[in-house]
């Protein structure tokens, strides 16, 4: 049988994994990410780890068929080049050669949105072709894959559609734009909507759970399935946010599915339900085929395992 | 040489044209669309029309190796089938089997957008191939084209452009929702928008124009022109509007090329320059590559040339 390796370089830790060649994990490992190093060193700490991982692991090395590194930012796919990425020194580092002084092997590199949308893809119960991923966390991220490959865009930066603007006269994004997507429809604005229901109504639910146990994406969530209306009125509000996003990606697509990934998607049916009934009324579409909405299934793990699927999203 | 027939069904003409393989005219003409009349009777307008234009060019009917016809609505290129189109009596209708009992030669059909994408996607000077083509109209309409092929989505639908929503809680559109893009930088946006200021402004040179010569698309544009300071606010926001959109679809798709077309696109660089100053600023993307626009440059014929070029479209 053979293996392949996925790492996820992230501003807080370098993830690696040891997958089959479906894409399910046998062994993972991670460490955290030394923003200080230069290239080389955040190079070494990669193949460190995929040393130790092969050896925790016990297989034998010659099964491991393909390295896959995932990285925020704007990378050159066919060169596996980072072209640049914030926070980390990887900014114009040719990941295959550098990587590839460690290990003789195939080394795949893509954004590290795209991969997750990668390890989304190929988790589908029910295979497509065309597929739209979208990550809800600090920001929003995503990953567009048509014809069963990803989706890069003439210059590699497709697929940004956290700064999809929805209001531009509205808040402004650290992109340079006003009203981005992700200043509504990310957990960063669902908390910041917590905060600010719970400051205009200091006696709240809201503003009591808070002043006991600190402010996350789910307080609002966690509140309103208690019954509290107020918790529910900043939910409504987020879920339009984020199914406006999802209305326009439809609109242009029509994608015959949409993921929406993100610790916050464990909200499973009390997040996807609204949207569809916003799909339901609002699509410019006259046809009963409509886009399937699904949350994802892989959680923080879709990022590695998709790029430890690289090799296969080549092939397509 | 081999020819080639394009038909553009509109709600106000049926326009057709016989063009080289190419898609240069070399022979038009139209006639009113009569959108009290049955199916039968569209298409055997169609026919007449068609049938006359060889007549008429003195061609021999064997040198035309393909029909192709464009309407609006929602169309299954594959069936030849028009699934949905408003005003006109061809929802349900297979164009390919009905216009074949007419004419013996191969027949496509698309989505009259499309078409027109298709048009101005083979005119263009330098070749590419990913291209997306936006009309600013009574709405906007737009096609995408991918690999060198129109991109329909999964269930034909796709590029709806002009129903991505950049203002969640704005003016009602009649899709539905609220914001639609095309409320805001259609050319009937502009119109309105040039009212409001007249009416706000009863004084103004605007408002003394419209009770002259009634107000158009071009109105704010022509007075601008003259260095009045009202029509450049007016432009000057409605531009914005569009650059807005044009922006969105360039952080979603990045296409090598966006065309802008519609009449309003004449205005060429006073139209297309202050969306380029917008793109430098907001685009997020670090890389130098970005995408060109451009103004469209068949016009009123960018639909017909477009159906006309369906058959080479099929071959890619």
């Amino acid at each position: 049988m053979d293996y392949c390796i996925g790492v996820d370089i992230g501003g807080t830790n370098i993830k690696a994994g040891i997958t089959d060649t479906l894409g399910n994990i046998v062994f993972k490992d991670s460490v955290p990410t030394a923003v200080d190093k230069s290239s080389r060193g955040i190079i070494a700490d990669c193949a460190d780890l995929i040393g130790t991982l092969i050896i925790e692991s016990g297989l034998d090395r010659n099964l491991i068929k393909s390295i896959g590194v995932g990285c925020p930012g704007t990378c050159d796919a066919e060169k596996g080049t980072v072209i640049y990425t914030p926070n980390i020194n990887l900014s114009g580092v040719n990941i295959r050669s550098e990587l590839g002084n460690y290990f003789d092997i195939p080394i795949y590199l893509g954004n590290d949105a795209n991969c997750a949308a990668l390890g989304e893809y190929f988790a589908l119960e029910e295979k497509t072709s065309n597929m739209v991923f979208i990550t809800l966390g600090t920001g929003i991220g995503g990953g567009i894959i048509l014809g069963g490959k990803l989706y890069i865009g003439t210059n590699g930066t497709a697929a940004e559609i956290g700064h999809m603007v929805i209001n531009p006269h509205g808040l402004k994004c650290g992109c340079g734009a006003n009203g981005c997507w992700e200043q509504y429809a990310s957990v960063t604005a669902l908390i910041r909507m917590t905060k600010e229901f719970a400051e205009r109504n200091p006696q709240s639910a809201i503003a009591n759970e808070i002043k006991i146990n600190g402010v996350g994406g789910r307080t609002a969530f966690e509140l309103m399935k208690t019954g509290d209306k107020g918790a529910k009125e900043i939910v409504d509000e987020w879920i339009f946010n984020v199914g406006t996003g999802v209305l326009n990606i439809i609109n242009i697509l029509q994608p015959e599915v949409i993921v929406i990934g993100g610790a916050i998607s464990k909200e499973g049916e009390t997040l996807i339900n609204p949207i569809k009934e916003m799909q339901k009324k609002s699509v410019y579409s006259q046809v009963e085929k409509k886009t399937t909405l699904l949350t994802a299934k892989l959680g923080n793990d879709a990022g590695l395992i998709g790029s430890a699927m690289l090799w296969k999203e080549s092939l397509q």
